[in-house]
Formats: C-alpha cells, sequence, structure tokens
C-alpha cells in the first residue's frame, strides 16, 4: 500500500528521536515512508516534497526539526495537507527554542505542534491515525485499541513499587 | 447540517479569543457548535461531552483553555477524536504556562497545540479544515481557496508604507 | 488502620520521585496508600479515586506528575479534599512545565503545590502531617519532633568543611 | 468565634491580591484576622506570630508576598501549622520570582503554594476550607455548597456568546 | 542609484519595527528597496526574492519578522548574501519566540541576528553600513561620521537631571 | 564635601530609575555625583571614569543600565573599588536581559547586582550606606535610622485594609 | 586576628560551592570564619547569628543558598552589615530559582547578589575585599595585586591553541 | 596573506567552542588570526585589539564569550568593523545569559549575533565568508561551493535510517 503518512526531518540526527514516530505507525498499521528533508540546506527539496505530497496520496505530513525549527512550518506554507511538529530537544536550550519556532505559526498557517521530543514523536504517530481515522476507519480501529491496552496495561499494574 | 467541529472552552472569559475560531469556521463553512466546559469546575460535563462526541457527529474537537490549561488534555483522554488545543493569554504569564500544559502531554494522549492566542484561535479552524477535507472534500476546497485568498492578499500589497 | 493519605502518581515512571512521599509519611507513622493513577490514560479510574477517597477515609490526597500533568487538578476537581500536588521533574523541561501546570490552578480548585522533585516529594508528607495534625493530635506531634530533630542535626554540625 | 485563619502579607500594596483571600473566607464563613507582616522590614514581628500563632488558635496561615518573597517560607520555618503560600504579581517578573522564591522551598519546610495573583488568593481561602474541614465539618459543607454553585453557574451558561 | 540592502518583513504590521531600519539606511545615505514578504503566506515569492537578490545586486539582506520567525532563515537558505535578522516583539512572548526562531539556526546556514524590536532595527541598517563600507569606503565613513555624532551627543549632555 | 559615590548610567533614559538611587542618597546624607556615561557610545569615557574615580575620592560606583548592559560590568574591570550594578527593566524583556548581563560575571571581576528596577535603585543607595559605613561612622548611624523608621512603618500601620 | 567576613551556607552541600568563597578569602589574607546556618530549619540561630555579627567584629557577611533561598535576604533583614548573596545552583532549575529568590529584594533590604555558583563564590570574596578596602587598605593592596596577576595570566597566554 | 579575520575569546576555556570557527575558516580559504582577549580581565588589550584592528588589516571580527557576554559588545563599541557574536554555552544557565548579553545591544552599536555554541561558531565562520565575498570574490566562491557540497550531502543520503 502507497504511502499515507510522511514523515520528514531535518537531519539524520532527529532520527533518533523521530524513528519513536515510525514505530508507532508500524504499530498501528499504518503506511508511511520517512526521509531526511533540511528547510536550510536543502529548501527547494523541501518545497518540492510539500508541493507533491498530496498528489502521491500523502494525507498527513510529520515533520521533526530542533532549534530554529522551521521544516514543520515552510512545509506547512506549501501544502493543504495536517502538517503535524515534532520540536526534537536542541544541544542548548532542551527544545524550548524548537516548540516556539514550531507552535508560534502566525494566523493563517496552522502546524499540528506536539510535545518535545519521544513523547511528541510517539504522539505525532498517534495524532496521524485520529486524523486519518475520519476517512479510513481501520485506523481509527487500531487506534482505539492501542488506547484500550494502554489504559489495561495501567489498570493491571496499579502498583508503582513493582517492578 | 449537524456539527462537525466541536469548540469547547474553559470559561466564558476565553470567548473573546475562540470567538477567532468561530469566526474562521463560519468563513470556510464549516459547520460547528460552541460550548463552555470547565476541566475544573465541570469536570462531569467535560467527560460526557468527549466520550459523546464521535456519536454525535463530531470529528474535531477544539478545546482553548488558559493557566493549567487541563482542558484539551482530559477531553483527549477520553475520546479517538484529533484534539485540537488553543492556549488562552493568561493574566499572568502571557500563555506559557497554558502553552506547556496543552503541549506537554505525555506518550499516548496527544493534543494538536496551536499557537497562544488569537492566531492560534484562527489556525485552529484552519487545521480542522485541514483534517475535514480529507474525507470531505468541500472544506479542503474552501480550505485551499482561504490560502489562495491569503496569498494574493500579500502579493497585491507588497509595499509596507502603504496603509 | 485505615489509610489517611493516598498517594497517586501518573506512571510508575514517577514512583522514583514519590517514594520519598512514602518514606516520609512512614517515618512520621501515618497511614497511607500507594497507586498509579494516570489522568490521560485512565481517566475514569483517576475520576472514581477522587469521588470515593473521603468516603473511604482518606483525609489528604497527595499526586505526582511531570510534564502536562493534569493529574492533581483534575483529582482536585473531583473532591473537596485538600489535593497536593508534586511536580516531577520531566525529561526535557527540569520541571517547569510540570510546575506551572499544577499551580497555576483558576481560580476555584485549589492544588497545594510543593517543590519540583524530591523536595517536593517529602514535603508533601510532611505538609500533609500539618494538615491531619489538626484533627489527628498525635501526627502534629510527629511532625514536631521531626522538625525538632532536623533543627538540632544542623545545631549540631555547624562546620561544613566536617563531612 | 476568635479567627482560624491568619492572613499576613509582606506589605499594604500586596491588599489588593489578598482582599480576593478576604473576601472568600467570608463567604465561607470563616473566621480570620488579616495583618501587615514584612519578613525584611519587621523579621521579628514575622517570627513573633509565626510562633504565638497556634497557641492563639490559628490553625492555618496564609501569606501573601512578591518578589524575593521570603514570607510564607519563613513563616513556615517558625510554626508547624499550615502555610499557604500566595505568589504576588511583580511589577518586574509578572510573579515568577515570587512563585519561585515561594514553591522551591528546600526538603524539611513545605509551604503549600497556589497560583501567582487573584486566582491563588481566593484558593488558597478554598483551600483553607478543605484543611479546616476536617476537623471542622461546617466548613467543609460549606466548601461543598460553594463548589456545587460554582459548578451550577457553568452548567446554566453555556453558551459563550451570551454575556 | 540602485538598492544596495533589501529590506523584507513578514507583514505590514512589521513595518512600525522596520521603518526604523529604512530610517536609518536613508540617514546613512545607503541604497535600498523595501517590500512584503511573508515565508508562510508567499513562500514563492520569497523563495524568488532571496534567489534574485544577488544578480539584482542587493548585497545585502535584511529580514524583520515576529512569532514562529522562519522569514531570515528561510531567506538565508536561498542566498549567500549576508542576511541580518530583526527579531520583531510579538504580541504574546515579548519577541523571546522570535529572537530564538532567527537565532538558533543549525550549523551551516548563519543568520546575523540583531536585538529584539526597534534597536535591532536600527542596528540592522548601521551593521549593513559597517558590512558594505568593505567594498564601498563611502558608507564606512558616514558610519564612523554617526558614531562620533552619537558619542559626542552623550559627552555633550552629561547631566541625567537635563532634559 | 566632595562625592564618595558615583551614580553613573547608560543613557539619560536610565534617570527615571536611577533617581530613586539619588534621592536615598540624599535622604542618607552621603555626597554623591550624578552622570551619563554609555559603554557603547562612550567607551573611553567609561574607562576614563572607572580609572579616576579612586583617586577623585570616589568610594562606592553605582552603575545602572538596561539591555545588554555592560557599565556596571566593564566599569569594574577598570577599578577595584566596588561596583553596584542596577539592572533597568528593559522594554523587550522586562529586564531579564539586564540582570543576567549585570550578575553573571565570570571569577576575578565581580559586580554587586541589586533587585530589576526601582527597588534595586533604591537598595543601592542603602548597599552603599552599609559599605561606606565600615569607614564612616555615620553613614552606619543614617542607614539604622532609616532602617529602624522603615520597620516602625510598617508596626504603626498593620491593618491593610487602612489606607 | 579575629574574623572579619562571615560566611553561612543553607547546608553542607553547599560546601562544595562556598569552599571557593574561603579559598579565595584566604589567599587575599582576609580572616573569615564558616557555619552552616539554615533559614528554614535553623531560623532562631540565623536571627542570633545577623543580630550578633557586627558586635563580635564581622565587617561583610557572605551568605549562599539554593532553590527558595531565603538565608541572605533574611540575614540582611537583621544585620546592617553589608550581605553578600552567593546563589547555588540548585538541582532543578540550574540557580534561576535560587537566583530571583536573593537578587529580587525589595526596596528598604538590599542584597549584594553574584553570579551563581563557583563563578559568584569566587566573586563574593573579591568583593568583600573591595568593601573591606576602605577601611583596611591591606584588603585593597591584596585585591589590587590578584588582579593585576589575573590580568597578567592573561597577556602571558594569548594563545587559545596551547594548553 | 595577512589575518582578514580576527577571532577573538573571553578565556582559554572558550577555545572548544571558538576551534570551530577556525577550522571552518581554514576549510574556506579565509586567513584569520586567534586570541584570548578578556573583557573583564585585559579590558585594554580589549580596547587596543578593537581600536587597531582596522588598520592591522583586519575586515571582520568574531568575538566568543560566555555569562555576562561582554567581549562581542565593548569590541564593536570600538571599531567600526562588522563584529560577529559567538555566545558560548554557560555552565549554569546553557547560554541563555551569553545570548542575551551579547544580541541585546542597544540602538547605536550592533552585534551580529549567532547561535549558543559549536552552531554558532562554524556560522561564525560562513557569515564572515558571506560579508568578505563583497569585496573579496574568492571568499564568496569559497561559500558557495561549500553550500553546494552541503546540500548534495543532503541530497544524496535522504534515508535517516541509514548511517
Amino acid at each position: 500500500m502507497t504511502a499515507l503518512v510522511g514523515v520528514i526531518m531535518g537531519s539524520k540526527s532527529d532520527w533518533s528521536t523521530l524513528s519513536h514516530t515510525a514505530d508507532m505507525l508500524e504499530q498501528l498499521g499504518i503506511p508511511y515512508e520517512v526521509k531526511v528533508v533540511s528547510a536550510h540546506r536543502t529548501p527547494d527539496l523541501l518545497f518540492q516534497y510539500a508541493e507533491e505530497a498530496a498528489d502521491r496520496g500523502i494525507e498527513v505530513i510529520i515533520a521533526g526539526a530542533g532549534g530554529a525549527a522551521h521544516l514543520p512550518g515552510m512545509c506547512a506554507a506549501k501544502t493543504h495537507l495536517p502538517v503535524l511538529g515534532v520540536p526534537v530537544q536542541s544541544s542548548m536550550l532542551s527544545g524550548v527554542d524548537s516548540l516556539l519556532s514550531i507552535v508560534q505559526m502566525p494566523a493563517g498557517v496552522p502546524v499540528a505542534t506536539l510535545a518535545i521530543g519521544k513523547a511528541g514523536a510517539i504522539n505525532a504517530a498517534l495524532l496521524s491515525a485520529s486524523i486519518l481515522g475520519g476517512k479510513h476507519p481501520q485506523f481509527s480501529k487500531a487506534l482505539q485499541e492501542f488506547r484500550t491496552q494502554q489504559t489495561d496495561n495501567v489498570l493491571d499494574n496499579p502498583d508503582p513499587r513493582q517492578a
């Protein structure tokens, strides 16, 4: 099946964060693709990627970047697809710069921003399942199964003193 | 037509922010409903709202709140629909508390977070059009028309010295 | 003796912080219970826990959570018992997000917030002794003995150069 | 009836914040006293106040201060009563300095910290009702009535577009 | 004379800041042009502007933007000319988001970042004079005259009590 | 009597803050001088001022500046006299930049830093009285009288409800 | 010779920071004493220490503390001697809480605040030499010798590539 | 060939950051010199360096410093050459203090500020190539070659899963 979610990131070093997105998409059975696309080092590739994504069958784009993170916002500027932004933890400012660079978009071009780092990377996959679920009920079902299992895991292990 | 987007907010004072969401949804022709639902003052109503939303035909929930803003995250905990969070500017900390309370969700339950205040409120409507557009092409078309018009507005008025 | 203090936390990983609460409650002789209750993964359990706590004899609830920490505030929304919030240090933002998510509650539903991390976890136990002490003088006495001993420890070891 | 709650503040200018505490205590029927006690300008008075409070019948102390806010913590150092801290909004840093100066107490001496400003001032009164309620059921009852009314106010006015 | 400095900004509302850049460029006698170019609303125009600037004779680009400010960094990604970034004060976060979005560029693509707001706008003009001065001595001379006059203004008015 | 305290500031606009220093020095009877000395616009004057201050009889230097506030630190680099730094509230960042630029001096060259704005300006005068008091007992006496009066003012007006 | 500088700290764990103060005082030949005095665990000792310091011959007090650091400010509230505050790096917030708790003193009671951590600890000693130097010329001389040597060390080793 | 870029830093410990500047300058073939010049420990050397730089043939100065980083700004106060500031990561505040101390220069004296740490150090070299390129086309050419190679590196390695 052709990819429905495109996962892009600003550099290879972001893979240690975005691999959690890929793992969760796989767990949910959502077809996806991953690619390094740098807003600053390959701006033309970014524009091409964003412009062609919808026509290639991509329905959701997940973009992760750190520091002055322009990838999600510039991607959103070139597509009408939902763009989900994952702020990667930066080495200096713990991802505060990444978060503000992604979330504080001006009126007119939104980026759906998730938490900084691994939690946000996992949640980007879950949110894409939620979004895709409107049109593709099987992903909504996969999401609800994941959520039920997640709840059961807590309910079955209520004692924090047990490993 | 029945509401596709549910817009909820923690208190009436948030309406000065969330009214921008309503205005944009109207401009895009997306049917919606608005309601005050307080996570802290009406927790049972919040749970009921989130639980029943999907069955009532709601496809996207937009939740705005300020300070220790628990409304979007708790709503997301009770539904598999996409929940979009709008951090309302708080009187003391300019919305930094609202933003962190909404965006820093743990792995497992995402909230699609927008910018603080008016820009985020407008963008929540645009993002919901983008999300609904997958299943309802007319909203994707309305979004693309808005975006084209927005671009033309800048292109037609390139001189900042002219009012 | 039945538990007077209920110690809940959002995930098992919070136990490394909240175990300090348990240790101090034990040292003070206050009967308590501990349980993992996740606001986002087990919202119904949280509501049930908070609603039933007073009837089960719980007089103080201590809730620890990190990141977008909604556990203390949502617990407070469902009980009239005093809820003490312990911000757990988050991996990305050092607990600033946890602190603001817990302390910045809107007017109407308070959470008694302690310091981030271990110090706050210990102090939550001491504060519960202080609160319980109004009705149960033995805990006030235990607290005062702890405080006297703590003072003596400093007075007996005034030289920082000695280990 | 003699005062059960002592409300102190660092300067007269804090009264615009702490008056909300007094108003809510009155609404709840809790006897209280108010006094200006400055940690830095009247340190001896502060120590005397904290030392004598319990013997005078005070059961909860609410202390509000701004900037390098030492009043709540130093008060807590001199009493075993619960001390509730209200960070007053500072003119320069919006109360971030007040908040950190109050909440980040070291292990051994807790301050139950509320939100910055008016919300925290109101909540300090509600929290004191919750604490006093363990021993004095009438305040627990008053608190529950306030909470029910507060919930009804939201439920009765669900439409944010109506003033 | 053809423009040597291109002053671009993300929206017309940034003109109240960037007009100070224009005023100072005029005072220094540096030929310039001004234009609204939005990274998010007119991304193609931005790329075209940045790509063609050098060939049109532009030697320095000054880009001002606020919030998630991507204009300076994306401009720098498409040109080898020096790009000077002016963080415009944002309505919510005082320009901290603007500053971090502009200055925290990854290795490989620099933006010369100035102070937030009016001071940065003025300084962008002075810095461009300094940069252009290497090749065009007349602008170095104009800069030095401005600097001398600025120093004399302080030396001639040493008494702060006189208006 | 010749000036013992030199009060310098980066620009005339700082006078609205530093005038509080002058007022308090006058109240304490400490001879002083005031002068605009800009680190960035008149660096040579700054060096001359700092180098000659001790020989001219100055015993304490109070330096106020805002933003990237280099005046106190550079003054301290050129004299062995105690330098007291007053962070002036900046228009964009509320004086956080001023504070960090002044207080975070590297090991080897200290600046005695006071609070941001008016409080810090007043306290710089009081601290200089405290420092001068070691050698000039009359200023220690004046300081103690001020402190006693200040304490009495609080003790005489304990009721915050009275204007 | 009797101690001229009193170095106090909130807990033994602060010694790893304040030992740098002691080392530098020794290097400058300034007689000093060191003692653990906790504002929160031994408030009465703190008041006694501050009250008696001047009569015991102490001329400068250096107080180091972390987190909600009340030691320097409360010490200053009880003496007219100059109090120098050293913000100790806190485990959670890197000393930002320590810094704000110490520096943001209200008008009326100053604390001369140094940098966070080791640099501030060393500088507190140098500042005390500068302060004592007004009355005791030998410490001014020792300070100037240290400063000259420090300058020479840089001048003699201008090449950063050499160890 | 004589140095065109002067790289100065506040202490030898900054070399671990600024060595990245030197490496990149070498890669670009730009002649440079490196020197330790401390604003606080060798202020006269700093003034001499800045005053003489232009006459010695230096065309761009790169200054790196941490904490209360005054080196770039004071250097800029004494020369009309472009001064590029690199905020070195500070041990306590992750370079936020360094960044604000460098970037928030008042109107009249600009510093072209780069990112905190290694990325900023590399980018300072690239920016100097861009600035020098106006007068010396070979450095513009070297920069463009570096940029092309950098882009190709990303394009040739699009798969983040491959090392």
